[in-house]
């Protein structure tokens, strides 16, 4: 019975199970806690579904939504780095590609090499698809930080700056999703002092 | 700015946001804690992506991907039914529909449609997407029992027959995986003590 091609998808699904306790730096909405990495990627996937159209370029949906599901699997070995501590952002990706080798391997062969390979494409964000997750990996946390009053931008002492500089590729992937989130999220947070503005 | 398309999505996105805060039953495979319904989302759609092959019948993938990260959305408002709670099971229904309703109707209207029906089409369980999902829904959690240890059956006491009356129609999605279920997750606990063999 052992390491047939089920055994070791399930092997993986097993391993990726450790994504659920990888916890953000985000609160959810309501406020009650963090969020984890497998919340957000189900987050992300749903709303890539529904906001496909405002899409700069045409998208491959389901591509876009894999590559949500998966890309922060490597937070499994390299922990979540919380976008605004610079020191950490450092050696993130050689920690993060090492991650990528060992849990894409666990897959049958073909799997492991179309799920890496998507890895690669979203860490990249030249395609359309890989552009427009950049682009809900950065709106889904400034939603619920608004939602939540800014919990975490006030917590960590955010500047306008440091969200503008993080958020230099979003209207790459939608113009449209970037504006809605800088007049609908972003400035009324700034304006209540949430954000530091210099 | 008020009620424009946009405005209507992330209603409902931030709505949505509470799916991550009900529990359900079932332990994470480390045994830490109970997993949410929107971790549960996440794996499922994961998984059947990477087991599509596995389907009786051919399958569209991201309408089955949409329908497992949206079918357990109800639970907002009619919280988490334990499959092994007969009581509960009863007016699960009547819950469940009242909360669709109410939940899709926040999307623009024709985005709330498209969900409700995808959302009635897994109820229904009679296309192979729906079919196929519900086979997630049934084998995930068996996964992550067996891993634990058979934490939550021991917990609950839970008996063979009712793991198999639940699983009635697990085959229909994919007899391949029903039957890996039951040989590498459910026999090897019954032959533990973990799961009552009467």
């Amino acid at each position: 019975m052992k390491d047939t091609r089920l055994d070791r998808q399930f092997a993986f699904f097993r391993e990726i199970d450790k994504e659920k306790e990888i916890v953000r730096q985000n609160f959810l909405a309501s406020g009650n806690r963090r969020e984890t990495d497998a919340e957000h990627a189900w987050h992300m996937a749903l709303m890539a579904i529904l906001l496909a159209e405002y899409a700069n370029e045409p998208i491959d949906v389901l591509k876009t939504v894999t590559m949500l599901l998966i890309h922060d699997l490597v937070e499994i070995d390299a922990g979540d780095t919380y976008a605004y501590d610079e020191a950490a952002q450092k050696n993130k990706t050689q920690r993060e590609t090492a991650c990528a080798k060992r849990i894409f391997s666990i897959l049958p062969p073909d799997q492991g090499r179309e799920l890496q390979e998507l890895w690669d494409e979203f860490e990249a964000g030249k395609t359309p698809e890989a552009k427009f997750a950049r682009t809900m990996d950065n709106i889904q946390p400034a939603m619920l930080n608004a939602a939540s009053d800014g919990k975490s931008w006030v917590e960590h002492g955010v500047q306008l700056c440091q969200i503008l500089k993080r958020n230099a590729l979003t209207a790459d992937g939608s113009g449209k999703l970037w504006d809605y989130s800088l007049n609908s999220f972003i400035k009324p947070h700034v304006d209540a002092g949430h954000i530091r503005e210099d």
